[in-house]
């Protein structure tokens, strides 16, 4: 039983392992701020010699922003690549962190040992579970798990600029039959997860012009178009009593759900109340005939992210304005095509305007849903490696939100994604005092090692 | 014909009564800045040393703001009191003015000679008609031409802060038979007007709250209530499809217009393609079964001020918000109460509002209509004298926006104001390059002379 030489050997050197991953979150790689912009090359560096010593041909490819970070190495039947990134979020406001936040420690919470400092849950603890499952691997069976390689971006804080130029400009090098992708988190806390649903997102501002100029609402109210009447009309019109979205053609190319998932979701007993009640909520929102977790991860939204008109400051100002705003997004699911969402909310915008009333729009974000093909055995395969090291049943679950990487595979480089991920609500990713279960890692490398053992 | 002898006098002198004017102007009397505090102490000065060469009795009163002057003179049946402003808008932007605010001129302009300067509208020149008349009175007759309080406010620019205490401080001093109020305009610029009905307001900032914190969208989007969704849901609700406004009894206390007012509104022929087209629009946007005129004069209407929620900088940001806002106001009219309408609108709120939303009221403002009874002869005396002067029948008018001096006559002293001026719509009053035509200024003081001739 290799496996479980490797499992032990896991257990048995990870003090090493977390040293490393200390060592590592010493390096500030803040990539949105150029002060810091040494520091990402340090720990693109660092990384490129872990993986050197690992046994992979790696190097730091100088990209105009942040040097991405390419590895190969290994040989079997089923090339896998792994993406993580080293980079991470900036530390303000510094004063609420209890510690430096780049002097990382193991420390003893109530809820058990937790690596704390900025990055070690996103993404660099992340990302080590699969290194260090490598080594572990390494150590006991003398090669790599597999053909691998390695793919770490250093900008994936500050909207990933290089990504996507840099993916197209080595398609070839970059290709695999799947890419592995750990940033995401457990299921509650407690679920392994494999997250195979990712909304897409399309962003429009409108703006409802009405006067040429504000006017005083003495002077002209009553007889004047307010702008604010207008979009609140419109915004207004956008949902119906049941909470779908009104748009003509809206749902045609949403997808009912595989009831294989449907009732895995409903296995998963999704606690709505406490999910909202930490949140200070209790009523899902959404289409009234769907269930929370649809609500979240498999049905599509319209959402107003912000407004803006007339006099907001303190006190009153008995103004009329000239223009009124909104920001609106729409998270996409299934076949949903952003530029069709996009034309029916401008043709609908159009259709309600009053005499006197012109809109302008600007398109902000364009991004399809994403949905994994699961009929790839390697889900199964994985999903069954998690449910043996996590001891409790792992999940095929959907993301609410989008990561455009796993977009990116798809559509550049035409593989599917497996999200796989150990964080949990609780990590203050992006936040003062971000942490990093020691168990999570733990099991983490683990769910790893026991994931390629099945499939690489 | 004494009344000749007076007007012809007002002609004769209008060089010096111009100069007399130009020296008020040159007094930087801007109430709402400290620096001009002195300022505003000699333009009061400055009144009272006028006032008394009159005859009057007058003094500069100090208030915790600026001084009011206040004189008595003369004699008669009627007692009137005629109020005024001699404090003035600050002058930034400075660089838009074509000369120095406060140095004033007699300019020639293709539309005929006019006063440039702050102030020369707004109040002083108008200010200045009722004493220059008075002036031109006493020459021909040697006695004012009644029984007169003048009451010159310093504070009208920055909120009448000392306003009603010292109006309830002197009732018994104040209280005469009728006010006079020079602060308003000509009808469409040509026709001479007495405005006889004001508008109240009611202002209100309604907060919907939702979660407890800002949301991201990916996250919760979906299944959280969104607030701003919930803010235009209810402010989309407020008027119908006809521009009605929809709560609860809003018009029963709302009176049709009287069949005299309503002919004579109709034979003003109001131009609103005109008026609307200035700014830029061109269909009336208000009840439709109303003429232009009522929407602006005589109908009370629900505005939205200004609306605010969520992110609304440049790009964007996938939030949804904990709360958003809108400052909203009614426009009062006939006996509309505003507590009334106030409580309406927060019932209607509160009974919008879906599970976890919670509504945050603020007031703001609170005035009832001003409907003054043209019963009272002198209206309509006032109204002959102004025909003859101007050679174009006077109108009673409506004023969409509020003047609270008239209303404080009314509830703090019972008596009712008639307010007549000569303003022009490019009068330019609160803005760089503010001027008074010549014309209106000496018409101004001739409509005076006769209607005190016929009222006084």
């Amino acid at each position: 039983m290799k496996l479980s030489a490797v499992l032990d050997r896991i257990d048995a050197t990870l003090p090493e392992a977390t040293a490393r991953l200390l060592d590592l979150l010493r390096i500030p790689s803040i990539s949105t701020d150029p002060a810091f912009r040494g520091d990402c090359a340090r720990a693109a560096d660092w990384l490129v010699r872990d993986l050197q010593s690992l046994g992979f041909q790696a190097a730091s490819r100088p990209t105009p922003g942040h040097p991405m970070v390419v590895a190969q190495g290994g040989s079997g039947g089923r090339h896998l690549l792994f993406y993580g990134h080293y980079d991470v979020q900036p530390v303000d406001p510094l004063e609420l962190w209890h510690r430096d936040p780049f002097d990382p420690v193991i420390e003893d919470t109530a809820k058990g040992k937790v690596i704390r400092g900025r990055g070690s849950a996103d993404d660099k603890g992340q990302l080590m579970t699969f290194l260090e499952a490598c080594r572990a691997w390494k150590a006991v069976h003398g090669t790599l798990p597999g053909r691998l390689t390695i793919f770490l971006e250093g900008e994936e804080e500050s909207g990933s600029p290089s990504l996507v130029p840099f993916m197209r400009d080595h398609a070839a090098e970059l290709k695999a039959d799947l890419a592995l992708i750990c940033d995401t988190g457990l299921y509650e806390d407690r679920v392994p997860a494999i997250t195979t649903m990712l909304r897409g997102l399309v962003g429009e501002e409108v703006t409802i012009h009405a006067a040429n100029k504000d006017l005083h609402s003495g002077g002209y109210g009553g007889a004047a178009m307010n702008p604010i009447r207008v979009l609140a009309r419109i915004l207004a019109g956008l949902h119906d009593d049941a909470g779908r979205v009104t748009l003509p053609g809206f749902y045609d190319d949403v997808d009912e759900l595989p009831e294989a998932v449907r009732a895995q979701w409903q296995a998963l007993a999704f606690d709505h109340a406490r999910f909202l009640g930490e949140v200070g909520l209790s009523v899902p929102a959404g289409e009234q005939d769907r269930t929370p977790l649809e609500m979240l991860w498999s049905r599509p939204t319209c959402e107003f992210n912000g407004i803006s008109g007339g006099y907001a400051g303190a006190g009153f100002k008995t103004v009329l304005p000239a223009e009124a705003r909104a920001k609106v997004s729409f998270r996409l699911v299934s076949r949903q095509n952003p530029d069709k969402i996009r034309e029916a909310f401008r043709d609908y915008v159009t259709a309600c305007l009053p005499a006197d009333c012109a809109a302008e729009f600007a398109a902000h974000g364009n991004s399809p849903a994403s949905v994994m093909e699961i009929g790839d055995p390697a889900f199964e395969s994985a999903r069954a490696a998690l449910t043996e090291e996590w001891g409790i049943p792992a999940a095929y679950i959907g993301c609410g939100g989008s990561i455009p990487i796993a977009g990116y595979f798809k559509t550049i480089l035409n593989m599917d994604a497996m999200l796989i991920g150990f964080g949990k609500d609780d990590d203050q990713i992006h936040s003062p005092n971000e942490k990093y279960d020691l168990d999570c890692f733990r099991k983490g490398i683990r769910s790893w090692a026991r994931i390629l053992d099945r499939i690489a």
